[in-house]
């Protein structure tokens, strides 16, 4: 592939998803890593770590239902009570000795703090979730999470919220939350089977 | 009510449930946190730290599918194949700052590593969990999980895992997992959907 049409290639594979790892792509475009950074600065593309660090401070959306760094993840994109992403990386301290893989515990922690962070009200609490581990997500890799609102986004409801988390192109982990706002909250007052907070 | 009496009622108690914290015997007995020590030593009743690490060191089954320091809560019986109790305290570590309030995804964490704990296999891989938030648990509280194997003890196959977790008397957790053993996977494979480790 000529320079010119590999490099307009990577730049559109960067605006689609500013996700992509370098590693990613040299696998996408079947050329060295070297070439993938020198096309990105020939380009004025930063790398991951800087367009994710872009993203955050761009005007999104503030955090209401918890303190911004109780979320799991680092937020990179907010709309409240409509969608969410996130950002988590596998470290050592995520992943099991034996094997390397990501605990499940934290995959599920970074999807749920972002659908309780998604919800636009001060208090937003975790009924139930169904969850799916869709395959191991491993030391070093690094997971996106995307949230969605799919109902619920009146004052008294509850709200269902859907997460998908990515590594790359891959769907790795993918849950179904019903949360609670103060609003469903008072209506239910009694009923107290779904008040605990995430 | 008689010193006598209510010392047979404390044993009895304790007998039925060893998990039960002094606190809450004041408070089914209706007397001061002194009566119920002296009660305990006069009938020769270890606090519970200590019977919590006496049921540890009597012998139990051996967890096979990850190492014991891997798993969240300690394991207080354990028998593979069939189930499992596990105690976890929730500590300033564990809880919401504002609320005080465990997150959910410690909750999750013990639930899921019991599942996992009590598979008969060197190999335990969540597939799928559906689960429930009935009550928030505060800091301070001790979480009893009792995890119980529904079905699929043969090698092959998957099991299902239901997984309660009291405060006391009270249900504050449940979920039920879907893990997959070793043997269930290699009849899978290329269908990976379900590889993940918790």
């Amino acid at each position: 592939m000529p320079k010119r049409q590999r490099q307009q290639q990577l730049a559109k594979i960067i605006e689609e998803n500013p996700f992509v790892t370098d590693q990613e792509l040299t696998r996408m475009l079947k050329v060295s890593i070297q070439t993938i950074r020198l096309d990105r600065m020939e380009l004025a593309i930063p790398e991951l770590r800087e367009r994710l660090k872009m993203m955050a401070e761009q005007t999104y959306d503030q955090v209401r239902s918890l303190p911004l760094h109780e979320v799991v993840g680092d937020i990179v994109d907010l709309q409240l009570d409509h969608s969410g992403i996130s950002y988590f990386e596998i470290r050592e301290e995520h992943v099991f000795s034996r094997t390397h893989i990501a605990r499940g515990h934290h995959l599920f922690a970074q999807a749920n703090s972002l659908a309780v962070a998604v919800i636009n009200d001060e208090i937003a609490l975790t009924a139930t979730a169904d969850i799916r581990f869709i395959r191991p997500v491993r030391l070093g890799e690094k997971c996106i999470a995307k949230a969605y609102v799919r109902s619920g986004t009146g004052a008294r409801s509850k709200a269902k919220v859907e997460v998908f988390s990515y590594v790359g192109e891959e769907l790795v982990f993918q849950g179904n939350f019903i949360i609670f706002r103060s609003g469903a909250m008072n209506g239910s007052e009694g009923g107290d089977e779904h008040e605990n907070r995430h």
